[in-house]
């Protein structure tokens, strides 16, 4: 077991050890959630401000629950109504939050890059959770805890990336953590989404949707960001779901025991069907509720805990 | 004392025991609000997210400083910048929400029904806090709290609830429970607000206003809700005032002890005169405190409280 | 060491006794925040609601952190999406936020005069976190914390404030709480902004900000709200910079251990030079810092506590 760092910024720079320990740390963190009393001392009298510049409820909620589990006080800021619009430079606000004795930044900003910036004059642990197309490292962690914990698991499994993948942060985070630990990972896509360049990652890339679900032990379904203005990059909406939508149809020519992941929120009928997205083969909601596990196991191993102390 | 449900969606299915094992228990919360450490353990460990898909920053804080004093961790999730924006279904919202171990949902939401439909599906606890023109149970438990607490019973009290019935969860809520306890409700307002249907909930309906508060115990106004677009129901708010409106004059006319209540926030000089609104037979204030305690009660018992071990 | 208020309401009626027991319960609290656990049970179980009438991101996250540090159950009611908008008075949204047992409201709002207001009927205790161009006392107790700990004294020294002190309620705050304390202090600013009136405050008023620089032990520069509406007082944000701005070339010609000061957030190159801003003599995150723990000096000595009571 081994970590040592200060910040999690992204996953690129971890290696399989490092991964391998949140992971074995997230398990213990599970099962406090399933405690009469979900709660741990580990971080009590510590300061986590949770900075989102880019708004995001899901992450934001599942960050502050953790963080309220782990017993730290915990702050929201968000970019609404802040000084971020008086036209103070990032970097000052983010000092002005660390001057409150503020223990951790987790931040979710547009521009990547933004948590690396901030660890480099920060004397709080930086921890990234999201920023712009770039990484977001404990969304891939929650997924590689979903496939490691239904299939016992990740080395030599076969991963299908399906969706917008250039833009995607999801994406190039759950690239770096499955191809570290050992996954055959397959991207699929539009091809304007999907450029050819992603092989360079140690990536198998493919049009044929056919071609990238029929063995796959797990199918990953990035969500279409319909609100964005991405249309321009594929006909419309109907168009994707004819072309990549996960359908009833495509859904019986994959293995018996793949498994469908989503990072939500879905969109019904577009990238994926209906009835898939409730089937049991879908594992959607247990990500949501190993994402908090993850996000604990990282704010509780960069504060020194060890995972055999959880229990504490 | 009787409590074995595990949800509160709303009074029409409760019964007498039922109503009084709340208000009793309530009664117990009360004297926790007045002591110099206004908090209990009860809740320790436990999550409750207040998913407020309508806008109400009142009924939001008196239930999050309510779960605060019962050591809940609490999570609020607004509709603004949230999911349900990104086309999300109010179901896999909530699906969502609960797989973050989540014990209570407390739901205000703008369709009637939308908390029964929560829990449906949904292994965490409902407490609906108003959905729609439907219900809002906790603010008919505050009042008949109210009511007990000051004329020492409901029972073959006269009550009458003034204003526009037809929109207001606050007046079907209280119906239900007012008539279970033995109250003898009088309904009036403009006869477009106050449909002679109601007289089937075991009502009296009057257009008089003389007629509704002269024997009244307890005169109920609810709120006119002018920033909504209710005004074809009648002429103007100058209109209203003057036929229904309670004014000194009105006043006078009551019983010597007959009790004013109003859910707020009030319209001083609209619905009711700015002098009776602050008169010591008014206990508006009164309401907003026992509905913290309702509050607590509620969420205690549904949590597996017994009323004798609040003082734990 | 003298506190018997129950609110903190301004500087202007507070003695040098009672400014003095704030900073040096302060500096107790300022302890606190380097600890492991940076957290008292002072406050447990009391309920502090901070009304924000006005938007203030970095005081109210400085007063909400403040408060769960004294271990309290914090509320925030902001003025978007409340009963405020509704047409609710201030008096009676502050009357249903006490009748929740609320023990302290802490309020920001943009007419003068709000907090003395709410201390006339309220029974919970009243404290002012910035009233329209009146006062802003706990800015003004974290700069003369700040100062005092830096200087070693207040008594005697030349303290210069440099910018917008007609709208300024942070000039206001400081000019009492700085000639109370023994300090000599001179204004500097566009004469539009600087009227002659303040003399009579006890203070030297001058439109040259070498004359006000040059034998200044502290410089306070005021933000220049460039995003409201007040191009009018002055021609330019460059013409400002220009006659009123710190630059190097006028840093140059302060004393040499004149430290610069700021209430944030900063205008980097309007008011001060960026190199300014970040060199060894400015101490404008340690303001930051001390604010924190002048907030909660305030409320543990509103609440009754002793300052040699501070580190249970």
């Amino acid at each position: 077991m081994a970590w040592n760092r200060k910040h999690l910024l992204d996953i690129e720079s971890l290696d399989a050890d490092e991964l391998n320990t949140v992971l074995d740390t997230a398990r213990a963190f599970k099962a406090v959630g399933t405690r009469a009393i979900k709660k741990v001392p580990a971080l009590r009298g510590k300061t986590v401000i949770n900075l989102f510049v880019e708004p995001s409820t899901r992450t934001r909620i599942s960050f502050e629950l953790a963080e309220q589990r782990l017993s730290a006080d915990v702050i929201n800021f968000t970019a609404e109504a802040s000084s971020l619009k008086k036209g103070e430079t990032l970097k000052d606000t983010a000092r002005n939050l660390e001057a409150l004795n503020a223990d951790f930044i987790v931040i979710r900003h547009s521009a990547s890059g933004a948590p690396h910036f901030l660890s480099r004059f920060l004397n709080a642990s930086v921890v990234n959770a999201g920023d712009g197309a770039h990484e977001h490292p404990t969304q891939a962690l929650l997924d590689a805890f979903t496939i490691r914990e239904k299939k016992g698991r990740i080395a030599g499994l076969n991963v299908t990336i399906l969706g917008d993948i250039l833009y995607s942060r999801v994406a190039r985070s759950n690239i770096w953590a499955l191809t570290k630990l050992g996954a055959n990972v397959t991207l699929c896509g539009p091809s304007t989404l999907v450029p050819k360049v992603f092989e360079k990652m140690g990536c198998r890339v493919t049009y044929s949707v056919e071609e990238a679900i029929k063995d796959a032990d797990i199918i990953n379904l990035l969500r279409i960001q319909h609100e964005r203005q991405r249309q321009t990059m594929f006909p419309s909406l109907n168009e994707y779901t004819s072309l990549f939508g996960l359908t009833r149809a495509r859904m019986d020519r994959t293995k018996p025991d793949a498994l469908i992941m989503h990072p939500g929120p879905i969109n019904r009928g577009v990238e994926i069907d209906s009835e898939i997205a409730d089937c049991k083969r879908s594992v959607i909601l247990e990500q949501v509720t190993n994402g908090l596990a993850v996000r604990m196991a990282v704010l509780f191993l960069i504060n020194g805990g060890k995972p055999q102390e959880v229990a504490a």
